[in-house]
């Protein structure tokens, strides 16, 4: 919150203070490659002791789940050239477009404001999503800058991720199916589930628990990808009639730009087909 | 929060997470250099505008300012590297120690679990300062980092930024006792202290408004320094006695590293010899 | 030149060594980011003074140009990935194809190997160029490195140079046609040409010395460009023949790359459309 | 060579060019870390070979030797912020002094005209130390950057390059006299060095052939150290005598800062006491 000091040229201690203003010099510019996009990827500090602490059902917490996402979206109404997000776990992704120039593609800035945003969204509305879990202290997370050059690059950073989401919802179903359903011990589980292949989990979920992976929902087989889209809204207004004292109460429909949520596959070409304004042109 | 995933190898899927997986080559290393002292510094965004929705007092809030220190006094619970942070107005720099091995010494995950932590912390606590002003929505901190090599060097940086705390907190005195004790209105306010030096507005505040500024509390002067100071704790303890079934309560002192405010001077020489342990030394 | 010592362990030398081993943690990693074109430019140091002393013609020197393009493609042999460079004046530019992985990318030791390579060369060939102007001591060139994210930018950079060329060219060929053959002084043919569009520059050059910059030499106004390009080669081998004392003579036609140079417009199209395979496609 | 072009602004061409000028967004800030000594060192690229085709002596080569001393003094004389230099074998490493602002301390400068002036210096000087042996081809060098903040740092690279001398010419010595003396190929000489320590090459080169190795030449044990020393210099001058035509020619003693060679001893204290003046003090 810096003030507008317009008088301090010649003051004793301002001449104190331009002596010691050197240290600025000791700053590095850590602008990002231009027309690259800019993702900054934030994980969870020791979330495995904070689901524990918090009673996080197992393998997942739908609850935690809404609140990330619901701290994402408060990101990226913040930082409104995050073209896409995705989270899963207790992770989030955010892409900046390849020609932002928040911050004027400072790294740190860009990074560290996710971070600080996303992390008082988590606590300022917990108690939307934790109603009878009070939270117990501060969470944290860390984050990172990765720059992608191609929108091939980019998607295939995407589809790690969803892919990771994959593997390790798949994993954690069995593995807690095992335990919850099964009886197993924890050690037993993971036993079980040595050395097997995605087909061989699967099976195990068929055949002895009759669950049908595949019917596993989307939010947590797919993660969830949020992006910019226009929805069209009712909005209420009054109006003053012409000629007239009264007001008269309309409704007008508007077209909005709001961040919404998908559970769906973004590793093949549909989604991106049907969403063909999140992506700019390579040949730029 | 990673599971441990051990028995993908050959999975499909697993080997389609392993097809995107040459897109982690595009981080990049940011290691801070070695033996120098690492500083983050986090600055509000929009804390104008922030301070205003929240009926903060001016010049200063002192539940503002005292939030920032429990927030500044989080982070450093969190993060034992830290052996000294200093805070004024909506911005904090915390200093870890020249050897520190903290994340590796990387500086995106410094900077990203500091802002995050504060932040946290920041909605956390809230409501022990603001106990009848609800928050309106989550603040937003960003961050930087920047390496200072030798001791006189990191001093130096500290006195800049308390020299920073003294400027702007003789202006934002002088402008809102001229206004709430004068009268004045803000544009009348900025003009009256155009082009005047320290002593000038001494004067102004002493002549006009019979405040001595220096004897304005120190917490407003000199901001909020930080470091880890060992104190004797009187921890009570259930004591099972020899050859007895009783219990008996016994009070026993402990000395304990604890996190501790100072708002002194931190530009002379005095606090440094007083607490010669902060900074490592420089022939090393 | 390394030597492979394998028999260090104990002594206690070896010893003495590994206790300032950590000084290589200092080193930090500056490797360029995937999937971009990395530009390495050099420029002349002093070259105004370089030239003086030695004698180049003005306004250009065709046994300076020759050298530099030599030079140049010296560093081309010894860095293959070097798919295209471009050198105008004193300055080359030498672009890596964006899948290089050449010294892992290390930009510090990319840039270094070429700027190494081009100025031991400059001095090795020195004499093929300049027989009858000795060289009165080693000249020297700093370097640059540049990422470019697409075929776009990396062309934009590249007309950029080119652009660069044309006006310098126009300019100086203007200046010294004044004053060679126009008799003005330096500071009188300064005067002539300030505010003078580029149609100006022609117009004094064709009405007042029958010049028409358009039919100067290509090398002059366009640059050189070198790239790779197969060539079939005449090369004279002995064979023995079958059941046969004798050697025979015959000539075989191979096809080699070589590094070529063009004098032409690279900042259109046709250039490129006619060597498709110097940029890599942008969608990968 | 950039000209002066004062007159450019609204030419069509002049406006192609600025169109491109954008591409200068894409140029990384470098710059090293202030009050820190930068530390530029070259290696010889494939000097294995090129030893190998310009018949150098095994195991070392004192013409070779005189010639990478001779190219480093050249680099001194050009960039005077370097305080002192250190060879041995094919590599030489260039200390900037800490508060160097030579190219405003961008690191690409730094190393490229390191990297380029030691070339061209290489080639250029070639002949005065291989009056018989022309030279085949311009050899290469790579270099780095490395950043260090404290004096005993500094101390300790400079004592691990002069260790890492010393273990490989005892190794280098022993190897060639094995098989310069005593008659083994390579692999027998490689075979009877494995596993030995220092005391053990020692007992080897005395016992076996009367080599008592810390009579080898300082140069060879202990590299090559290059500092700034002032030294007195006795110059003719002519003098024109008052009240006379004639001159006369008398001798004038001058100090005069010269690069001069070491080949002592650099881990130890008694060369830093002997010249106090090349390190700066940690305290600033």
């Amino acid at each position: 919150m810096k003030t507008l000091v317009r008088s301090l040229n010649h003051s004793s201690r301002a001449m104190a203070k331009s002596k010691f203003e050197y240290v600025r010099q000791f700053e590095t510019d850590d602008t990002c490659l231009r027309n690259c996009y800019i993702v900054v990827r934030l994980d969870g500090r020791n979330f495995h002791k904070f689901s524990e602490k918090h009673n996080f059902a197992k393998p997942n917490d739908n609850r935690a789940l809404g609140l990330m996402t619901r701290s994402a979206q408060s990101v990226m109404e913040e930082l409104e050239d995050v073209v896409i997000a995705y989270g899963q776990s207790d992770e989030f992704s955010f892409v900046f477009k390849r020609t932002s120039t928040w911050f004027k593609r400072r790294a740190s800035k860009l990074m560290t404001h996710v971070a600080s945003q996303f992390s008082s969204s988590y606590v300022f509305y917990w108690k939307e999503y934790f109603a009878e879990q009070p939270l117990l202290y501060p969470p944290g997370f860390d984050g990172r800058v990765v720059l992608y050059p191609s929108n091939r690059n980019l998607r295939d950073y995407l589809s790690w991720r969803q892919a990771d989401c994959h593997v390790n919802n798949l994993y954690n179903t069995s593995f807690w199916t095992l335990i919850q359903k099964g009886g197993l011990t924890t050690i037993q589980a993971e036993e079980r589930l040595k050395g097997t292949l995605a087909a061989d989990k699967n099976e195990i979920l068929f055949s002895d628990f009759d669950i049908n992976y595949n019917n596993e929902p989307m939010l947590l087989r797919k993660g969830t990808t949020l992006i910019w889209e226009k929805r069209d809204e009712a909005v209420t207004k009054m109006v003053k009639l012409p000629n007239a004292e009264e007001q008269k109460e309309i409704t007008v429909t508007r077209s909005r730009k709001r961040v919404c949520p998908h559970h769906c596959d973004i590793i093949g070409d549909q989604f991106w087909e049907e969403h063909p304004d999140i992506l700019e042109r390579d040949d730029c």
